[in-house]
């Protein structure tokens, strides 16, 4: 699976700028990739890639290869404002990719269009190969995952922080995809969370294969270990990517797991030696390198001191790549 | 999901014991649900239940329900000369259930006869239902799960020795299926390795729900946290099952991870910390009762000595389920 760029981004009627996060992170992170945007009547003035505003046969105009769905509405459901829209952006002769709960091939007039005219759809929450169980063979080339005390506590953006510093250091490096968002802004991957269990690490060794012994895959992370939903992805995920540095990622004022009111955010120090013992598994010189901190709830002041005082407890270069950038864990890993 | 009994196990060509160890398995545990066996011409004598060889008629005659194929064969395939045989049975009435790669409902004969009469195919690999994300919550009644060393040391035949001790002291127990061949002893149950990855958990706590105070549920372990291709699943598995005991098992000859030769099986006493700890998240009163070692490859002599010096170093009951039946686990858990 790989989708075509550049990418015309479809923000539907956004409601808020969070709505539009997925368009926003492609934005960031795959300028280049990137067209225009469109957004249809009631769309929010906050829900803005900052984007030229397009219609379909201006994006197919300036080479708009397919159109990425990068709003997120509730219950992740296709709705009929869409249909017409993206129907048309198949006629124009685009593609069309998605990350959401329901599939497009599941909307008859979607998937009719697509078939007649040849054009692809994806829905990359929803992997269509098949996988290897993973043999546990170690791999050439360098692997980097970013783990969590939690889900959605800053693996991804830390492993694509890392590839754009790698890569402006002129070290040969690849994000590599585990979810949705993800997949939207490498253009593919796999979402291992909706792989059939017994697949899991095969998908990541599949993912991240033998490469060139100075390249580095930085790998994106998925829940955790201390997730009581999602820790069987984790430790799959972990498993299958062998990788040579670990990064722990966390979100200093979250209360409880997401999700999960009566499990409490474990200790880091505890969760540094769980996710090193299962990493060691299929790795033995697996290493944590750094401590990558989201504090974007928290003041500079507030910020700095944490980030100072969890550095000295841990032992480890400890950044919040947002804040300060990620140069010093490219330092600490080569 | 719940399989009709009594059963008609179907032996096909079975070629030797082995192959027909589903079949077999399902005679010893529930002998009362079956009431003969079905096998082709060149069926080896070695495949053999000890039931009286019925036709599909004559299987009807004495009551049966369903066909269960209790037999593997190369890839999982359902071979062109089963597939008159069980279209027969449905013919007759049976329903028809197996736990191959391949499934049933794949087969265009067996597919169509069964639509058209009403019937029902059993493919206990792949779950058909859909699961909820797993919350993590408490729940009521008393859970048990062997985990191993490995994949295939023992964990299904401790988990069913359990049930049947438990039950003849009078306390009620369920064994509860998480495998092809532990559902169709069960009649129900879910293959929690081919659920979406993000459902293992939530298919678990399904699996096992709230219970009253006595009750035990004896949950068929899956895999190993040490195994490189499925600790994903057995990190779920534990993580759903909310164990309050937990049972290591162990083969003592085997000389590497199943299927991975470069893996070598994990010091028992780091196998019973890893599990435990992992235990420890959804029930932080888990804890271990006994080890349950598979000794068939040893002389009754060895595995006496082996089975005393395990003891003494663990310091938990060590016992073989089949040399010595697992008293001494129920002992430990009431």
């Amino acid at each position: 699976m790989s989708i075509k760029d550049p990418y015309l981004l479809f923000l539907g009627d956004a409601h808020d700028a969070l709505a539009a996060k997925v368009a926003i992170g492609i934005k960031q992170w795959r300028p280049e990739k990137c067209v225009g945007q469109l957004r249809l009547p009631g769309c929010s003035p906050e829900a803005d890639c900052g984007l030229p505003d397009m219609t379909i046969a201006e994006a197919r105009a300036a080479g708009a290869q397919t159109v990425v769905v990068g709003v997120a509405n509730r219950g992740g459901v296709i709705a009929q404002s869409w249909i017409q829209v993206l129907t048309e952006a198949l006629e124009s002769g685009m593609d069309v990719a998605a990350g959401l709960h329901n599939k497009l091939a599941d909307v008859p007039a979607l998937r009719d269009t697509a078939a007649r005219l040849g054009r692809k759809l994806f829905d990359v929450r929803h992997p269509t190969q098949t996988f290897h169980v993973a043999n546990g063979k170690k791999r050439t080339g360098k692997r980097l995952l970013p783990v969590g005390t939690d889900c959605s506590c800053g693996k991804m953006y830390t492993a694509l922080a890392l590839e754009k510093e790698l890569q402006a250091r002129g070290v040969p490096a690849d994000f590599r995809a585990t979810g949705q968002t993800g997949i939207l802004i490498a253009g593919s991957g796999v979402s291992v969370d909706a792989v059939v269990a017994d697949f899991i690490s095969g998908a990541v060794e599949w993912l991240a294969p033998d490469n060139s012994p100075d390249h580095w895959d930085l790998i994106e992370g998925q829940g955790s270990l201390y997730h009581a939903s999602y820790a069987g992805v984790t430790m799959g995920l972990i498993h299958g990517a062998q990788a040579d540095a670990l990064v722990l990622c966390h979100e200093p004022t979250r209360k409880h797991m997401r999700g999960l009111p009566e499990y409490p955010i474990p200790d880091l120090a505890e969760c540094l030696d769980a996710n090193l013992r299962a990493a060691k598994l299929t790795n033995p010189d697996a290493r944590f390198v750094a401590v990558s901190i989201n504090t974007s709830r928290l003041s500079q002041a507030d910020a700095d001191a944490y980030l100072a005082e969890t550095e000295k407890r841990l032992g480890l270069p400890t950044v919040d790549p947002v804040r300060q950038g990620v140069a010093r864990i490219v330092d600490a890993i080569l």
